[in-house]
């Protein structure tokens, strides 16, 4: 397949997918970025039905373009009251001086995987294109996505998972380098050391693939996307470089910490979820991790972590926060989204040299 | 200053620079790469005076064209016994598995840093440029190698240590991405967590600093050239591609390694020399580490598991063997070196967007 082709398959007018951000924006976000011509994304795993009915009922109303909504596909874990407890323990000493209460731990996982009753809420919009994170939901799963006619992608973090992806006939592969904020997608393995810079990752997926691949991680600018034009990724996706844009509903601290000189300093943590992910390095990262073996399996670390956070917030505090961020916030701009996905695509014009290969 | 300067301020015709790799090339492969038009390099700091002597004499004799000798520029370690006694007792299974002797063990460091004995050494040959590892020596030793028109460049590993290296008046900075194989460069940090995948690293030193920057870690071929220049790049340094070749003294085992499916699983390991260095996964690394906090300070941890390898090799295993390699194995060939050279700098020419920028 040529690699020219992600628009004609996504219906998209430029190659630039605005990567999904649970807690960093919602429909707003993913409105503009189709208008302008990019695949706008709606993160979904932490919406439940009616919030989820909501914002695609928006996303319907502000655009008539294709727009991608992603979900997680992992197996929810088995609660584990013996790992909770010895969370809980190493949290305490921090619930004893923000003055939170454990009365205000949440009940449930927070994020849920796709699910037979997520694709009844969402089927009603269509949405042109489902993303997945950690791999797959299973095959029924997947043939009722498609039976309205979505196009299904998933990431790959080494050159494995995406044979294993393709095996199982997505449509196209996001190649997330090492370098990107959020959540890593790996789903073979749960070792953080088997994680790949872009600039390795991504021609070798090319080459080991015969789908479109999406290079995902630190690409900032239309420089970023013209190098991964050059190593044979049929677009791009990026997350970081939206942050700041006026329809990101990113927080004052979140902002903040972005504009620091701190956001230098990213790192791999499983604290606030169970899984690793990429943000700036903060207090809970410093004393706790950045990666702990306490922490309950995902997303159950999220819970007892959230009262924390809440008070440590409310005192003008990002210690207990998660702050993802990608390791190049160096485009990050208060600018329209529009403006950041015009910008990007400005670097795919600039670099012919693969062009209808 | 421009970025296409690289070239005039080195006096090479080609922005390759063929990485420096202990264990794995000697004269013949820099002589090889220089002669092409690049710049070849030789790693000294496992060479001794004698050594060091006859390798710069037959690179005088085997090219007129400019090269480069690479040093460590780490502080000696005071020797641990109790850390050793540990590091031996991890080790002392394996001792027996394979029939070695602990009265095997070398004397001595087995690398040295920079220092005015080596000066003393090479001052005669007149290297034309001298590249550091792990920051520099002090500033009378880099006044000396200045003395007879040496340039000088180092490796950065973050924007802070790029800062760090520009403010001590560099000639150029090596950005060296997480991609790449060998040890790490790091020096203001001895976090591995701090390490930047090469997409990220590459721009915002760019940015940083005034003196050319040459991409490293993941390059393989004309592609990835291509997309270091348009990232910014004012050359490449590029290893792994060149450990297949004719040139390389790169042993069968760690050629076969290369060749190898399991080639595609590197992680960074202290096991070898005690810094990290990225290597091909193998028993050693996967049973006591890949990190171990057992293994003695570098470059200390070399000798104990000197008898060990020795024995293991001349069992046909390369189970405790430094397999150095990056995460971008793919262009690994067995063609001369020049060949190497010549194809990746066909990436430079391909793409002249930032050309004269």
């Amino acid at each position: 397949m040529s690699i020219a082709t992600l628009t004609e398959l996504l219906g998209i007018d430029l190659p630039v997918i605005q990567a999904p951000m649970a807690g960093v924006q919602v429909s707003a976000m993913a409105i503009a970025v189709s208008e302008a011509g990019g695949l706008g994304s709606l993160p979904a795993a932490m919406l439940g039905d009616d919030a989820l009915r909501n914002e695609l009922s928006a996303i319907r109303a502000g655009t008539s373009k294709p727009f991608n909504v992603n979900f997680f596909a992992h197996q929810p874990p088995v609660p584990d009251a013996a790992r909770e407890a010895g969370w809980r323990d190493a949290l305490r000493p921090y619930y004893a001086e923000f003055g939170a209460s454990e009365a205000d731990i949440p009940h449930g996982p927070g994020r849920r995987p796709f699910s037979a009753e997520v694709a009844d809420v969402i089927e009603a919009f269509r949405p042109p294109v489902i993303s997945f994170h950690f791999g797959l939901p299973d095959e029924a799963l997947l043939t009722r996505v498609r039976s309205w006619g979505a196009k299904v992608i998933s990431s790959a973090t080494t050159v494995a998972e995406a044979r294993w992806l393709a095996e199982r006939g997505v449509d196209a592969i996001i190649a997330q380098g090492l370098e990107a904020g959020g959540h890593r997608g790996l789903f073979l393995s749960d070792d953080v050391g088997t994680q790949v810079g872009l600039f390795a990752l991504l021609p070798q997926i090319v080459r080991a693939v015969r789908v479109p691949v999406i290079a995902a991680g630190g690409i900032a600018d239309a420089a970023g996307v013209a190098a991964a034009r050059a190593l044979g990724a049929a677009g791009v996706q990026v997350g970081t470089a939206y942050m700041l844009c006026p329809e990101a509903t990113t927080s004052a601290l979140h902002r903040t910490a972005l504009r620091s000189e701190g956001a230098a300093q990213t790192a791999l943590t499983n604290l606030f979820t169970g899984r690793p992910a990429r943000g700036i390095v903060n207090r809970a990262m410093r004393e706790l991790g950045p990666i702990s073996a306490v922490a309950p399996a995902f997303p159950l670390a999220t819970a007892a972590i959230a009262p924390l956070r809440a008070k440590a917030e409310a005192a003008g505090s990002a210690d207990f926060s998660p702050l993802w961020a990608g390791q190049n916030v160096s485009a990050c701009r208060e600018v329209p989204a529009a403006q950041i996905t015009r910008d990007l695509a400005a670097g795919w014009a600039a670099n012919p040299a693969n062009a209808g290969s």
